[in-house]
């Protein structure tokens, strides 16, 4: 590949110098060199700015989400060729469908949350409103609006692909460009992502760059909209965050850093049971996939003591199956680590490790390898120690690869949330066992120390993804020495993008400024019934009122009788009397939102096609007999739906008393058909 | 007063040495000395995790939200004491009021959005249960759960109660212990309030430590669970954020810095407007209550050009109505800065910004003061500039006291965003327009750049609560300048003390952690109907399935000739044919949710006390003539409210077809009595 190129300012662009030499993990061949010396960083940034957040935030959620759409359909039509690039950073083919395939499964969901879960506007509307004063003049909401600066993201070696894209994703959708800085030894790797992004020209341009390389004097030109979004060493993290212009400028940092995750097998879970097996399968997958090298294995492994023998022996005869060597190969289920440096450091971490305890399984200085060579290639042999819980080191010191330590506990859930925490902060845990009490006991007093915790039994083990994994809809990211960090997590991860901003203001500035009507604005009473107007020209404020509907004794029990509905709160007097809210017979709520629709409804064909939902209905007072029922429905808000003949229209319906009071209050949710075009 | 004494680990303590004076703002007197030295600061941390974060953690929200009640009440009875001591900071009564009032405002607004908006449980449960396979047997769950560490608040000066109120109440909500550090210069007056927490033991001992003097060795201390609330310079917040304990252990550092807060005059609100007058009025306020010591305070006032001149001579004039002197004496309006340091300070700055302008009132050495010696007193006199907005002084110096700046702009939104974002980012800011649109280009243009946005005009201004006053139900913090921090703004400010996790499980398994059904766990058909049992014998699973109930053409056309709902998809089977969603005749919505009601109820008097609300009600798929209706109706979730002799019971309501489709699915929402006690 000779020197790798850079993606910056809407051009590929060369770094100068001899370069920083990358080899291949199977053979150590050379395969490129990277260099970033004399790259304008400043400009990268300052495109990013000028260009690419300009162009992200004037689409809608719905339109970034149909970009990452597309972007996904396209990577997947060429992953054959990030696959064979994968194939010489050491993955084996299933290390290489979890680091493309999951980076795809990001992208899909992300697009997936963003059309249903966003609004199809360029910003987002957080919580109700809240109400200031009195005399409802004087109200605030939450508004989320895209930060017009970038995110800078400095990945980890160990997923080329994924690690970019579960980055890149909620960073597009919130409408933020993203700058892409992949750690050297397998750059080149996302050089080939990024080259496939770029010459899709799906995205806009300026929305994604790319840096092979050192990061230079990037962060010396960080300001305040700029986020980092580091992935790596916690040392390396210390170092950034620490960094002049982040701490000026109050640059939003998060970190996410390799931890001492622990997996804790339950008192319950004696050799025989599922769930004991379910824990020995899990630690070999943890210690081989991606040859261990996942910030988010397994470590330590907690073991009620007077299993630890048994847990040793079948992990041991698991590990014994894995047959480590060239992935390329058949039946190779364990690749080589990263590069040469990876494995000194690996060595260097078990010598600590193992003056803690003992080796039980794997030497570190010698693997046998199928179809490579272990010294020119990066191999090394799963290693499986037992330490005691009591010594430091198994919660301190992190061997980046095939490694885990088992622990002996007392087989308390008390015990095993207190050495879980003494990790500090990890990304994730998993607790494997079939019995809830102890599933919440470790739970809720190990959740303080991670960002994921995994209960792993007989009944999710078929469906369930794994210790290691990752979910976009679930929090990546961890307190303490996991980086304090927080990535995907669904909808939370777009938002981390974006400028959260309380606006006051009254009922109808607020309204002008959201598109939404809210309470207290102004109603538009129109000429039409407002169920005639089509999408486009229906308005936030279009109201109609209609009523007043007596309702009667008959009217009741008519009711009772057609829905078989015979509470006695609606039907015997003197049991309503005793009934501390009522103090007599009233109509059921039921009936009183199915007369409020016989009210509003316009029966004849037009454009409204359905009712599919109810909000937040709520019974405010009791409808006794004789009451007169008005109803007003006001047009809330109006999500079109691209690619649709029709979009979602959400209307405010108060039910009134003929004293003026609400009697209910609730959202009817509609489809309404667009003009025919 | 003597030396303040610090409250730490249980009693109260002297630090050493001679200490630092704190003179009286109005008279010069030595109030008090202060010192932090030899005191036990390590100590201080470990009683509050080891003390105060167990007992708090015990205590569901509802119970910490009665606490916060009780403590508002408390303080209310002796407030007059706190007054006595504020007025020798040099507040005036009505910024006493502010300070005071405002913190016991806090602590009601937060013990009542406990009540409310969290649940009678120690964690908090987040967002909706995330699907995570195909089969449901393996689902996701995001929890909030307290951090088993220390709240440590820097506090500033100038709000000697408010500030560390509006700390405590979320901290205290989360389950999380306080360490309050104030202002040396006002540190007295918190002592003041510290005094009356402790003396009330309303608190369980450890959630309030106090110290006064400098933080000494209290940062090498902190670790990963623990948090820093800092209020104060951007300088001091840039120093602490770098502390290598801060570093090393991912502490939670947020800042909440002073900043140059814009207010904009929009280009409708000419001479003669209400709004010209609210601006002008709005921006006096902002300079002379507390002095102009707020972070909130307006600094830049942006004028359409035209009118700069006739704001500067309104403003003047009304800045000359201000009496200054001592607070204590009839018709003060305005008392001393804090200090005499911050007196020197605020020249200082005042000298930079008049180098870019020119004062067009006041003089910031003299000023006629009211009852005091003006140079005993730290008094100065208001200042107003006018200055050219290409000028960088204006958005870079602040003058912490009584001083704003005229700036003209062109009377665009665009520049008026523009020249905002100069400061680069802001706590508050405001527009003062009866112009809907421009009110909404300046606030989603300028909200990337803030925390908090006001408009302000005719409509709003008799409630409003101005430009300057931080709400608890709204976020306070804002980005860059203002230190990224974000304090307040309802429950998000409680959520700040907790670790968010991602919890992965099998429904059963998830249930039992959260205690709440989920879809897909086990139901537990019982022998009697779940609405015989009251609130403490009802369990997450209890479930009734009732049906099958034949719909048949005739219960629709009853339906709809009883209720009005005559909707052609109901009524004509041509039109409804044409219709793309159902094809053919089909039953209301209403119609099915009110014959599932009349299957699930249980008529007789009981526990049940009534069915308050509907909440998420989707119709799934459309019912048709013939079809047969199942309703499966499972307790998912009890909420029993202290001290009454009832709570609320969520329940899961399924209505199914013949071929087991769903057609409906929505909560009930009813209220359950307890046991008779």
């Amino acid at each position: 590949m000779g020197m790798l190129r850079s993606y910056l300012a809407g051009g590929w662009h060369t770094g100068g110098g001899e370069g920083r030499p990358v080899h291949d993990a199977v053979t150590g061949e050379l395969v490129a060199t990277v260099s970033s010396a004399g790259l304008d960083l400043a400009g990268a940034l300052r495109h990013a700015r000028q260009t690419g957040g300009p162009a992200l935030r004037q689409l809608t959620f719905h339109q970034r989400a149909a970009l990452l759409k597309a972007l996904a359909q396209h990577l997947r039509e060429h992953r054959e060729r990030l696959y064979a690039v994968s194939a010489r950073t050491g993955a084996t083919p299933l290390d290489s469908k979890v680091d493309v395939d999951g980076g795809l499964g990001v992208l899909l969901t992300y697009a997936s949350k963003g059309r249903r879960e966003l609004p199809n506007d360029t910003f987002y509307v957080d919580g109700p409103v809240e109400p200031l004063s009195k005399g409802g003049s004087f109200v605030g909401q939450h508004l989320y609006c895209p930060r017009p600066g970038v995110s800078v993201q400095v990945n980890a070696f160990n997923f080329p692909v994924w690690g970019p894209l579960e980055k890149l994703a909620p960073a597009l959708l919130a409408g933020v460009p993203s700058l892409i800085k992949p750690a050297t030894p397998t750059s080149f790797l996302t050089a080939e992502l990024v080259e496939l992004i770029v010459g899709s020209g799906i995205l806009p341009e300026g929305s994604v760059q790319f840096l092979a390389g050192g990061v230079g004097d990037l962060f010396d030109h960080l300001s305040e909209q700029d986020s980092v979004a580091f992935t790596g060493s916690a040392a390396t993290a210390a170092t950034l965050r620490q960094h002049p212009a982040i701490v000026r400028n109050a640059v939003r940092f998060t970190a996410e850093a390799d931890s001492l995750n622990v997996s804790v097998l339950g008192p319950d879970a004696t050799p025989g049971t599922p769930e004991f097996d379910l824990f020995v399968k899990a630690l070999v997958t943890e210690m081989t996939v991606k040859a261990g090298q996942k910030c988010t294995a397994i470590r330590r492994a907690l073991v009620p003591a007077q299993h630890l023998d048994a847990v040793a022996e079948a992990t041991s005869a698991r590990l014994a199956r894995i047959t480590v060597g060239n992935p390329a190969a058949e039946g190779v289920r364990m690749g080589p680590l990263a590069s040469q440096e990876q494995r000194d450091e690996v060595r260097r971490s078990l010598k600590a490790l193992a003056g803690a305890g003992r080796i039980v399984f794997g030497d570190p200085d010698q693997v046998a390898v199928t179809d490579a060579d272990a010294d020119r290639g990066a191999f090394i042999s799963p290693i499986l120690l037992v330490a005691d819980a009591d010594r430091a080191e198994p919660h301190e010191v992190e061997a980046f690869g095939p490694v885990s330590t088992l622990l002996p506990y007392n087989g308390t859930a008390a015990e095993a949330v207190e050495l879980a925490a003494r990790g500090r902060g990890s990304l994730a845990g998993s607790v494997v066992t079939a019995d809830p009490a102890f599933a919440r006991d470790v739970v809720l007093g190990a959740a303080p120390w991670h960002g994921r915790l995994l209960v792993l039994n007989a009944a999710d083990a078929a469906e369930s993804t794994g210790h290691g994994s990752p979910l976009p809809a679930l929090l990546h990211g961890g307190p303490g020495r996991a980086g304090g960090g927080e990535e995907l997590g669904g909808i939370h991860g777009v938002l981390h993008h974006m400028q959260r901003t309380a606006v006051q203001a009254d009922p109808d500035t607020l309204a002008a400024i959201t598109g939404r009507w809210v309470r207290g604005a102004a109603r538009r009473v129109t000429d039409v019934h407002p169920f005639r107007l089509h999408l486009e020209e229906l308005r936030p404020g279009d109201t109609i009122v209609a009523g007043p509907r007596r309702v009667t004794q008959e009217d009741v029990e008519r009711f009772a009788e057609f829905t078989g509905d015979t509470f006695y709160a609606h039907m015997d007097a003197e049991a309503a009397a005793a009934n501390p809210l009522f103090g007599e017979r009233v109509a059921h709520g039921y009936l009183v939102v199915s007369l409020a629709a016989g009210l509003f409804v316009d029966p004849d064909p037009g454009p409204v096609l359905a009712n599919f939902g109810v909000d937040d209905l709520r019974f405010l007072s009791p409808v006794k007999f004789g009451d007169e029922l008005t109803v007003t429905l006001t047009c809330k808000q109006l999500t079109p739906r691209d690619g649709a003949g029709y979009g979602e229209v959400r209307w405010d319906a108060d039910v009134t008393r003929q004293d003026g009071a609400s009697v209910a209050r609730y959202d009817v949710l509609t489809l309404v058909a667009k003009l025919a075009s």
